[in-house]
């Protein structure tokens, strides 16, 4: 199965700004598109601007049972509970995949739970937006992003490939491949950690007459401590171990810079900052 | 006197990026503007590029005597190292003033030393860029950014004054007053903590691997982790006390997040993220 044959029904559970720009971007690239969402309203306007050729607002068995390809964009929890309930609707020979930000704790328990003959390959396409909902789709989110293939030992090299495929269909930058603990590994310390430090650092002053003379560089480091609450906890959850190894590694390196500040110790202060200016000058090869 | 006469003679000490740039700005609003820097192309640069009327490489007498008004754009130590020694060679009625990131460990000291007459306004230009020397002198890094005069009770209001039009000539968007100890503490939470923390950040972790996966949230917070050791080791050291005083406190919400995360605390963890929502929102309404 060629992703690139256009021929092929996809569904997409959970219409949300990532599930809606899926949609778009599928509906641009010419397949048919289907989606199952949680409020009516959110299903009528995805139609109501061609995002999505059919939809539900409850898990539809028909949509479910026609799908080649499903996509899902939801919680983690909430994914696999779906998966538990209505995975067994799935034809044999469906390709599931994914959007979840975690994978350790979400690709086993789905590959476990699916039938025979359907084969989930786990994605996470490493894009998005601090606004939220599917009247914020924008598939123009995807064209500078990563998107990472998570398989396991499940799962086989056409439903890779198929996952990769889409990924490109998709309009993303670069699509590469990572094991479930390895990426898992790079989200702690690239995204979740980044967060982490965000929150704290607003956390740890409420001085609003500050707010006037804010820099650049204020602003850049904490535009990501606007969170959601409710699905970055569970990211963080569901990422503990990995997630609490970043933290105490950043939290030795902030307390060897304010050791060296605390005993005037210039030569290793100095040190880190030239450490530091080095690693990040590789960052910039990319295009900063 | 009134800045707006543009007859003033205005010497700049030190062709940085900040010297070079604070010259182009003044000359483009007709000032006559002399500067003395240490190497003799940065001099010939200046000349050649038109950024300065006259230029030495040694502590001139003539252009010294001559300033109504001297701007200082060096390291803290060398400011107060070029005052000691050359100071006296100001002209009674002279008004002097800087761009030094930190004030409490100068401005006491720089006023000490000066003669009857002259006088010495401290002011901090919240602007720069990621790179350096006069060949990158580029006034319009003023435009949207803070310019805080930082006033003792030495000052008098007429060169409280000057000062704050010296920075609307220069074009910055906002201009304010603070005390030196609440510059000091203002800095040390908005520039030199964050600053920190990117240091941190990126001595934390040396994956080479990880640059592919890198998404615009980890660009953004290390992004000043590009830093010249030199310098801000300087200005660390010279606000140690009040740099120590917020680094204390984000490691303390750091680690209360810490411990969320280990304790699986989810209430807590979500109740911090939502403060930090709710403040960085603030930030916002002033354009993001």
């Amino acid at each position: 199965m060629k992703l690139i044959r256009n021929d092929k029904k996809i569904l997409i559970v959970g219409l949300g700004l990532l599930g809606g720009s899926y949609a778009k971007a599928l509906k641009k690239q010419g397949f048919h598109v289907s989606a199952i969402a949680r409020r009516r309203e959110t299903v009528d306007y995805a139609l109501s601007r061609g995002l999505i050729d059919e939809g539900a607002a409850e898990p539809d068995e028909k949509l479910i049972r026609e799908a080649d390809i499903a996509v899902f964009a939801l919680y983690p929890h909430v994914f696999i509970e779906w998966v538990e309930k209505y995975g067994a609707l799935f034809k044999k020979g469906a390709f599931l995949t994914d959007v979840t930000g975690v994978k350790g704790a979400v690709v086993y328990k789905i590959q476990e739970l699916l039938p025979e003959g359907v084969e989930f390959i786990a994605a996470h396409p490493m894009a998005g937006k601090e606004v939220y909902g599917v009247e914020n789709a924008d598939d123009s989110i995807f064209h500078g992003a990563n998107y990472i293939v998570v398989p396991t030992e499940k799962n086989t090299p056409e439903g890779i490939e198929l996952c990769e495929d889409l990924g490109r269909v998709l309009g993303f930058r670069d699509v590469s491949r990572l094991s479930p603990s390895k990426h898992d590994e790079m989200i702690a310390f690239l995204s979740q950690l980044t967060h982490c430090i965000a929150v704290a650092l607003m956390c740890a002053s409420d001085e609003p007459s500050l707010v006037r003379y804010t820099g650049d560089s204020f602003r850049d480091l904490t535009r990501i401590a606007r969170i959601n609450d409710l699905m970055w906890s569970e990211l963080f959850m569901d990422n503990r171990e990995a997630l609490l190894r970043e933290m105490d590694s950043f939290k030795n390196a902030f307390s060897e810079l304010y050791d060296t500040v605390k005993r005037g110790d210039v030569p290793r202060m100095r040190e880190m900052m030239r450490i530091s200016t080095e690693r990040r000058a590789r960052f910039d090869k990319k295009g900063d």
